[in-house]
């Protein structure tokens, strides 16, 4: 087995401006569809976006041994990036043109080691409650046979694009 | 700019072995010292072990663009997996000769936004408290400057190793 | 108006001993039927059982003045006790005879604020994953009509009943 | 033993007209002298304000039947109700006048169970970032000899007072 892993990703800067003339719903479908470039840390970490509807992202990731913690399974913060992932991404799809999020908050549950032995994972994020400054979500993660790994929630922060430094 | 990354990582699994003759400090030190692997997930995101000492770790990590979500920064993952990785490994200096331990939640509170303009951080993660089967730890992400752009708690379950799946 | 609330509670010491011979849901529902008293705090702040099924746990509770906090809305932790109490009940459900949990970890997240105006509030908890060691479970906060005031997640540890402090 | 308990509280909603022209600080310190009243909820589950500075709030309260669960300990909520009265109140203190809180999500971490032996217990919150839409603190639950109980950590979001619901 040859331990290296090379990934390409593509220039995401113009996103943003093609986000803004979108809503959320149209932003992610467009990302679904090829039309603009898929997330650079989607393809570092080999994870996939399966499903957008609205109020819902769906993505996977196939278990491996680059993405190992030191204590023989797959890093918790894998789950962890798939689980904000899709509950990001299902707020986004809430939001109408002009506003964006940001995670204030993510609270992740594990439930079951992952290793490169578990098959494919799907994360499922479904929103919670789409406010006008607050937005939350819960995700799952789970194989293709409903085991569940691990299952997460989020706080998100709604505001208009542009108007600064959500923690500010 | 040429936007491709290759990593190569090691063999870990005879990390375990070698880990059931150590203390959790001992093993922890190993790793730092280079005598064992690096953990392949801190190879992929550019994690690098600064400090180890008991109940406490230190990691840094280079924000850059190929760490990016879909939205134009650092997608919330990275800053979950550096948080976690000094929370565990914090954790894992406390334990005593064939224990280990498994996160079975953690907390992320997001206060700043990470870009590929932002410097270096560093993750310090503290237990907070060590008991015989529950270990809990809290950390922050801060930059050299000592601005704070996450912070985070955990919660582990402490076990003899080979005693199963701690979710089950 | 009148400024006062006077509580009666009973004394609960024999409860424990009753429990060990009843599987957790027998336990519950010995509760339910009035067979066993009522958790004191229950009385104090106005908490009610109203559902009681394998993996499920329903409480209501009506908002009202004398648990407000200092900012003219009811205190957080009204919310966070009914749903707490749910969660950690219908958890209890899925226990064998002799074995019991203790609560390590709770998450609520907060949706929209409770006055003394909001209509009486149902805690819905639900039991997301009952493992050997491990249990975690979800709860919604809503009123009658389906409104969501805040929901949460939690983290049980599960052990044999008098094996001591799961946090030592 | 007499199980049953009065308590009496004073009208508070002169208290939000009274805070329109203080400081959170002031506001915070005007109920520690008495010259606002306290919380309701503090008459009910006995919760006394021990010391307000800026960017930190300290309270104690008494372990007692009570607060009891349905399982023999103090109920994990009351512990919650606690936790979240420091953290807000220390966010409150770092408050201009006009601007007001709400908290959006509570993580509670308990590591030891709360009996009514347990000595008498101090909560005391600490702001971790105070910026202009968002807050964050974490507190810890100890006794006078520095035993660790539960600890926590708050997201609140910071308005204007009078901008309306911040989950809507």
């Amino acid at each position: 087995m040859e331990r290296t892993r090379t990934v390409t990703w593509d220039d995401t800067s113009g996103s943003l401006e093609a986000a803004a003339s979108m809503t959320g719903l149209e932003y992610m479908r467009a990302i679904a569809a090829g039309d603009l470039p898929a997330a650079p840390i989607a393809h570092l970490i080999g994870m996939v976006m399966e499903e957008i509807e609205e109020g819902v992202a769906v993505f996977s990731i196939e278990p491996a041994e680059y993405l190992y913690n030191p204590i023989g399974s797959v890093h918790g913060g894998v789950a962890a990036t798939v689980l904000d992932s899709v509950m990001g991404c299902a707020i986004h799809t809430t939001l109408s043109q002009g506003a964006g999020y940001s995670t204030v908050e993510l609270s992740v549950n594990y439930v079951r080691p992952i290793t490169a032995e578990t098959p494919r994972l799907f994360g499922r994020g479904l929103v919670v409650h789409a406010g006008r400054r607050l937005a939350t979500a819960e995700a799952r993660l789970s194989d293709a046979d409903g085991r569940l790994y691990a299952h997460a929630t989020t706080t998100c922060l709604v505001m208009k694009v542009g108007s600064g430094n959500p923690g500010g």
